[in-house]
């Protein structure tokens, strides 16, 4: 099988995809045969320079063209979240499948709505969740099913970046609700639900709070200052289906995390807890053995920890983030060539979406809420 | 001036604040002389046996006859937490001055009432919220009020521990709401509490949630099984008087956890964190000097923190539990030469305490809660 | 510029190089497009199946003819030490370019005469010391450049892996001298002494001790056991060129070290110390500032440290081992556009292999030895 | 029993001697009684002044008055180390038994008549080796003589501090060999020394080599600048008698280390790291379980690993550097209240100092030496 690879976007998620098509297969084996066809950015000069150097047959400014190309068989689409909708129901119309980066859209209306055409197009979808992939939450998702710590019955999670931090920085589009819709739920929270939901299953309702830190900043142009719409940090203690609780915290402006999306899973045996700014290792204590040896064991990802093993067959090398978005390619391509459903849909993606648009509403509303799935 | 101790109970608490009141003279000079002048404990014989392990000049089974003696001008209380209220009553009826073990009583009426009862009577106190006292902790509030991170925007929190993970372990006492109160929230919670009190000022009002983890435990004579009534895990998100955020969790069911009590502040300069399982490291990241230079920097403990410098003279040579204690047995010695509060008094304790009832009742009642100062 | 690029070898190492210079141009931008002409392993189908999986344009199990392939500018070597040599002159006599995995060679004669007839013939060459080109790294080599750490003093480093550790493992032919060559030394030690050289210059002399931990090992086919020939452990104090001085340790048989390639560089103004298996962290101290906030800091790796930037414009996403073959990669195909020498090249690569040597000899003769180089 | 205690000194050690003899009986029960009888030190005011916040029952400035005094049993000794073997010595005559702080002299013939003069009096001694009285060390150690890690075929051992890194420090009289002795193994390698014979057994031989970094500073007194006659850092390649081998690094100019004295043991079967600025903590390896779940645990010392649960029941609570005074006092009391030998003995400390004397001349000889014990 041959796809032809249609990438809309240049930019950290747009040379982030095309690395990643460019190497699933050569990694993996036995994947469909990717053509990078087309590749789509503004201004055309752009497109041109970059498609010759991420190896594109050929470049357009025209996101249109590219979508109705038919050497197009998935379309890659990587530009700002408010983009997403209309691309995304474009290419589906188109008979396309789809890889959208997080979140699907602004509004969980527009997700939702996404997700329907998706489903009733039967075309496959995947979403940039690709922490997910990594082969240490992999292991941790396979020693819970296992039963290897027991019932978990406790999660804590958070994800911290420290981007909006600085008191100084100009006020930008991303501050505004209508433009960039939620705040550090939208660029972070979300990737952290969606870790919750691989270990945890699906969470029934929340409450939560929200914060905005800096509620001006300086206009780029001198005139003043503009008003910060978006939350910068988000709360949220969680009921999930399964009966357990948890906790959910994310900041924008936490200085010093870089990319922080940790977590723990307490289970009535053991526990295992994740720290992404050490990707490549997992905490592991279990009421296992003497107790004067016990404690909490790091280990360090290895072939033993599938796909690991297809990038390298020796212990601690170290994956990279460019390679959780190689395994997430090759989900894609693999559910093509299988005519099965990837991980995760759109389908699954609004589950996840549902939740930090929940927290939203329970902040600003001060009562319970449930995600609606 | 020469003060008499009276001590009761001779457990873990017990033993720390004998060894505690050995030592505070001679770390610290310039304190006054502590007489061992009482040790009490059931039976009289345990009291007679560590009275003379402690120095104690008399030992006694009857508290009554302690708090009576004229030799005892401080008595000290480490007993069950339903015992305090009805000792440091008659202790402050007879003119002693207090060191209570926390929490200070099992209800917050009751500990509003030993509150307002060492007001009346005039009588030094502390209670015995000792990671406070931590050198590292008192550095971190030093940074926070020299500006150091910039204005602190928002606080995590988390105390755990695992000696009710096992859900083998039998019924107690501890699980009964009328012998016990609280559950994780009284034996820990209050801690962090205190951690948040110092670090971030007043908490204005809270919403929260509680979980029972193991619903009912096995009976110790085989009959059955017990109902436990108290609070395996709670999580808060807190308001606090300043503007600030944040979150505040807990769990006595967190497997590998022997006495996590880490915080994170968060300002708008920069961030500083702790974990009690490293007690003599802080964690401070500055958004200073060059981007290609910043990280987080592991502060060890040193005589450039004190009180260290009265425990030892050269950095990295570690405090430990006990030295805390002795922290705070100096801190109340203080206070009664020189006629001033001590610090945390029974009022400061019932500031913290109160907190963790207003997420007992906020979790209860399903909505927003102010602590009652 | 167009370069053809022949592969000779598909493990590990040969799948990790086709991986690297199919994403070289696209990461980097601006370097000569690079053709995947020949790949080259035993059996010919195997060849066939990994040349189509890794996107070669032709497979054969013949590397004489790759290397006479007049498709192929550069012969990329990662077949078994012993075999290093013969093709690395054969290509080099063939003109071609060539990038050679570690160690050059078994024998420090052998891999003189390989740096010689590259030298002679002006071929570019590079070897895979792959570490250092992490930007962590690369970042440590500016810091000490600029003086941030003032004189750097002393230097430590290990690297162990626990590959030969179990007792149990049957004995190969990597036991064998004549076939394998040195034990740890040539296998993990020349790594590191690739670290000591680009931070701290070239070792002038040192002293040495080796061990055999597991003296035999029984054979596969159960008749006996063989004598293990070559190293477990290495260990060497070192004097540097510029005055410093410094220890070396190796390990093929520490349990539970996947990839610890460790060190430290003690300046006289600052520390920077490095660990592998947390490769995107460099620990920092520096005597600036306020005794009582200095302590190591944690940098994390991001687009202040180049060439992190062109793999990912977010720091704390994490660099895995397969980027630093890109790195690599990318470094000869820049040598060869620009006609320039790469690093490390041959010659740089038989001034590291030759302290192994060295060690080997100063640990069998029990005395003082210099690195030829 | 009744023990009268005589300690000379009151600095650094002098306190933290004084705070361990008021402690151990009331930690540990079951000890002598120690009286406090005579504290040393000048001028006589200073000591005065101590002797009361310590709790003597007298004081004096001559040292002589102290040993002579029949109120003493123990002699205690924190003075300069060049002023130990002439106290020690007066001590062993008038029958008393030695606590004396390390080094035990300046040289190995002074620390050898000390010993032998000890074994000769038939008294009880012991010396300064608190660390290796770490619960977390002791735990090692049973868990090597289990066989938990196999047979120990390998040490790694660290200790380096900072306190002489500073170019700027003036010269004083610890740069001079007469006065002070050896540099930085006197002052931190001893301690290694003594974790490298608990945890692996005697040293047969050795190569090293050592360093002076600062080769001279300047004078107090602005006149110029003085010599430094001894080695700031010393590296040492150790084999053990065993068999084992091993390395022992130590540095005085080490930036950014406090009291980094860690090491590793190398098992046939695993694996135990320690680390003394996080004292609390064991890393542990063993070669058992899933592979995929193998990784190295950080055990945190309890009651499950005595005698910690003497000074607290709970596990996690962290014991500081004046507890494992305690217990070094309560293993002096033990021994002379069973007649038997405390551990380390002065013969025991003569076979610790052994090797940094051996490490010292082989530097200086440049040829493999054996430790006299």
């Amino acid at each position: 099988m041959r796809l032809g690879l249609g990438l809309i976007g240049t930019g950290f998620m747009g040379k982030a995809h095309a690395l990643a098509y460019r190497s699933a297969g050569p990694v993996f084996g036995g994947l469909p045969d990717v053509d990078l066809a087309v590749l789509c950015d503004t201004p055309a000069d752009k497109a041109a320079t970059l498609g010759r150097q991420f190896g594109f047959a050929r470049a357009t400014d025209d996101w249109r063209a590219l979508v109705a190309d038919p050497a197009v068989d998935i379309v890659s689409i990587t530009t700002p979240n408010g983009l997403h909708r209309e691309m995304a129901l474009a290419a589906i119309d188109a008979g396309k499948h789809v890889h959208c980066e997080k979140p699907l859209a602004l509004t969980f209306e527009d997700a939702r709505e996404m997700a329907e055409a998706a489903r009733a197009a039967g075309v496959r979808t995947i979403v940039g969740y690709n922490y997910i992939h990594n082969p240490a939450v992999t292991h941790a998702r396979a020693l819970i099913a296992k039963g290897t710590i027991g019932r978990p019955v406790h999660f804590r999670g958070w994800v911290d970046e420290d981007y909006q931090a600085d008191p100084d920085l100009p006020w930008t589009w991303r501050a505004k609700r209508a433009d960039a819709g939620l705040g550090t739920l939208g660029d972070l929270g979300c990737h952290l639900v969606s870790m919750a939901h691989v270990l945890m299953g699906p969470i029934e309702s929340l409450i939560a709070d929200t914060q905005i830190i800096h509620e001006t900043r300086p206009l780029a142009d001198g005139t003043g200052r503009g008003a910060v719409e978006n939350e910068d940090t988000a709360s949220a203690i969680l009921r999930f289906a399964s009966g357990a609780q948890g906790t959910l915290c994310t900041s924008r402006s936490a200085w010093g995390r870089k990319n922080k999306l940790d977590w723990e899973v307490h289970g009535t045996r053991g526990m295992i807890t994740f720290a992404q700014e050490r990707m490549n290792e997992l905490q592991f204590y279990a009421n296992d053995g003497p107790k004067a040896e016990q404690g909490f064991r790091t280990i360090l990802t290895g072939p033993e920890h599938p796909p690991y093993g297809a990038f390298c067959p020796a212990p601690g090398h170290q994956l990279g983030f460019g390679d959780l978005k190689i395994i997430e390619a090759a989900g894609l391509l693999t559910a093509i060539a299988k005519g099965e459903e990837a991980f995760p849909n759109f389908t699954d993606a609004l589950g996840f979406e549902s939740v930090i648009h929940a927290i939203d509403r329970s902040a600003r509303e001060g009562r319970r809420f449930s995600p609606e799935y």
